[in-house]
């Protein structure tokens, strides 16, 4: 396995002040920090041994139900099995699911982290572009009618990181039919689907009926990555193996972290009201980037999430590097492709920056690209 | 996979009230709740971002400096990695160095957890018989001088789980010798090192010049299970191999967790404080449990930990369904053992339950052996 050049850049930011639009962190201003030392001062008064304890493989059972709840309200079907961030469900569905050669389908561009989780089980990995309505299904559907048989198919269905890219609603009803149609699990991963900040929200993949959906689910983006704890919507069938398999890998997520989210979760109205000033932060950040970008950087406004997917007319990894010898972190595109095509691509996060750092970087950024002209 | 009877006991204690000899939890009483408290507040206010950013993978930097002047102090050399619980090491060091076929030594009995986890990766499994000095490395000597070729060897050096037994000085000495002269790494588990009530402490395996041993702590049994943070000491040659495999599985573990415990462990003298008290805690329960037993239990006071191990004259699982009939869950030996000869054997756990309940168990214990006879 080679290092993620995500996790090597968000290392080096913390070694020299860099002005990072590479990582895919939320802001330390978008921490709920009171509302949290409110909820960890009451759980540990209160006595409850389970705030403590080891708690069961499948999560702490107030969350799985606070969970359930809201996956039955998107008609999301599964069981509820907490899990240690959603990266770990792509650990377990790996170690599950694939055996070496398998055909694990994935988004081009896709998430990196998905790639190295599974890479672990040694899966054939075959790649479908995406467009601005994300995973193109039709092309998908061509390879399976010449008769490619996947056993999964990975995909961000909303702000898609790194393309920035939303599934829109026909091709989700699209890739539930084929999920059905030639007996594949879909595996839709949405830690950004709440961030969305422009345009209306898209039923998930998992609502349609029929498909063969895991659906996970993550805390990273919306509370805090620092917890770890991440959620997956398990179809019946697969539920007992993921369950034994995570009881392998670590017994149970952090249930002090669990029922910190709980407790969040439990008070009325409180996500929705974060969520909202979550967008609205996102919203000013990723405009105040589009905006000061240079036209040679071409983009465009996602609907949500934390990523601008941008095209340059250089070599994107030269362009990191000028941009790195000024101080401005970015990630080149071809760091999340398996395929050819994506020399001229960058990945650049808005998330982490205030709107001055954003204009800045923008400014560096401009200049990099005259160092290259 | 089948699933875990131990963890099926806790889950069924949940159910209804059991007086559960089954699990190795701490009790409620143990956990340092307001320390935990005044550290949590503490840190939500600091305004510190890495409290709940994502971290890097190798673990929290402040963490990492307390664990490697911990282990320095103790003579056992290599890198710190914190994991989501010492569980997730074995998972990772599975994850890594095993291929089909490869050879794991494991003590019998063992600690099942470690079964499941590298049985994922489906090594062949080597068992050597402990006695009360702990694994027969002369046995061990003995199977590798014949020819056998293990990638690794996994016990549990102190109070091992399920039998009590702690490895030798010498033995020690010897193990060290031996990973070093045919090749293999020794996985030293030491989840209980600090819980020890009678007897002088006896130095790592991992502290002996020469071998290869990957060194795991964790805090589950002296802070709280529920924090998830256990920690490795890597040898050098496996440490970036495992840490992408850990980056690949669930990024980091909880930074949060990590933060509360490097506070803990930052408080001068609290840690000493608080094992002191364990030990006193568990020295009594071991004792009170020892003295109640029905003669017909054959056991012996461990030098520390949460188990005992039993002999009977009877079908353990027999004696296990009978102790269940009267509320009382144990564990029949077979569990722990890959080999016959296990059938009349039963761990039992004094570290959960009050010294009272203790007495109460062994009285129902001596009614169900009653039943049987």
């Amino acid at each position: 396995m080679r290092p993620s050049m995500v996790r090597e850049m968000v290392a080096a930011a913390g070694v020299r002040p860099l002005l990072a639009l590479s990582g895919g962190l939320p802001p330390a201003e978008a921490f709920p920090a009171e509302e949290l030392a409110a909820a960890a001062a009451r759980l540990l008064a209160s006595g409850d041994p389970a705030v403590l304890q080891y708690s069961a493989t499948e999560g702490d059972p107030i969350l799985v139900e606070l969970l359930a709840a809201s996956l039955e309200a998107q008609a999301v079907p599964g069981q509820v099995l907490v899990t240690t961030g959603s990266q770990q469900a792509l650990d377990l569905v790996g170690k599950v699911l694939l055996d070496p050669g398998d055909v694990a389908v994935v988004e081009c561009p896709t998430y990196v982290g998905a790639l190295r989780a599974l890479a672990v089980y040694q899966p054939r990995f075959v790649s479908v572009p995406v467009d601005d309505d994300g995973m193109d299904t039709a092309a998908l559907e061509a390879l399976l009618v010449g008769g490619l048989r996947p056993k999964l198919c990975y995909l961000v269905p909303n702000f898609s990181n790194p393309s920035g890219a939303t599934l829109s609603a026909p091709r989700r009803a699209h890739l539930a039919r084929l999920s059905a149609e030639h007996g594949f699990l879909v595996v839709e991963d949405d830690p950004y689907g709440q961030l969305r900040f422009h345009g209306e929200h898209v039923a998930p993949v998992a609502s349609h009926a029929g498909g063969d959906v895991l659906y996970l689910g993550s805390f990273s983006k919306v509370i805090a990555p620092g917890l770890r704890v991440g959620y997956a919507a398990v179809p019946d069938w697969l539920m007992r193996s993921m369950t034994l398999a995570k009881q392998a890998t670590d017994l149970n997520s952090s249930s002090f972290s669990q029922r910190l989210v709980a407790e969040l979760l439990a008070q009325d109205g409180w996500l929705d009201g974060h969520v909202t000033r979550l967008q609205d932060l996102y919203r000013r950040r990723a405009t105040t980037l589009v905006d000061a970008l240079d036209p040679r950087v071409r983009t465009r406004l996602p609907d949500g999430g934390m990523f601008l997917w941008g095209t340059v007319a250089v070599d994107a990894l030269a362009l990191t590097n000028a941009c790195l010898a000024r101080d401005v972190a970015i990630v080149p595109g071809t760091e999340f492709a398996l395929e050819p095509g994506y020399e001229r691509t960058v990945r650049l996060s808005f998330s982490t920056l205030s709107e001055d750092e954003l204009r800045e970087s923008a400014t560096r950024m401009a200049l990099a690209l005259d160092d290259l002209a």
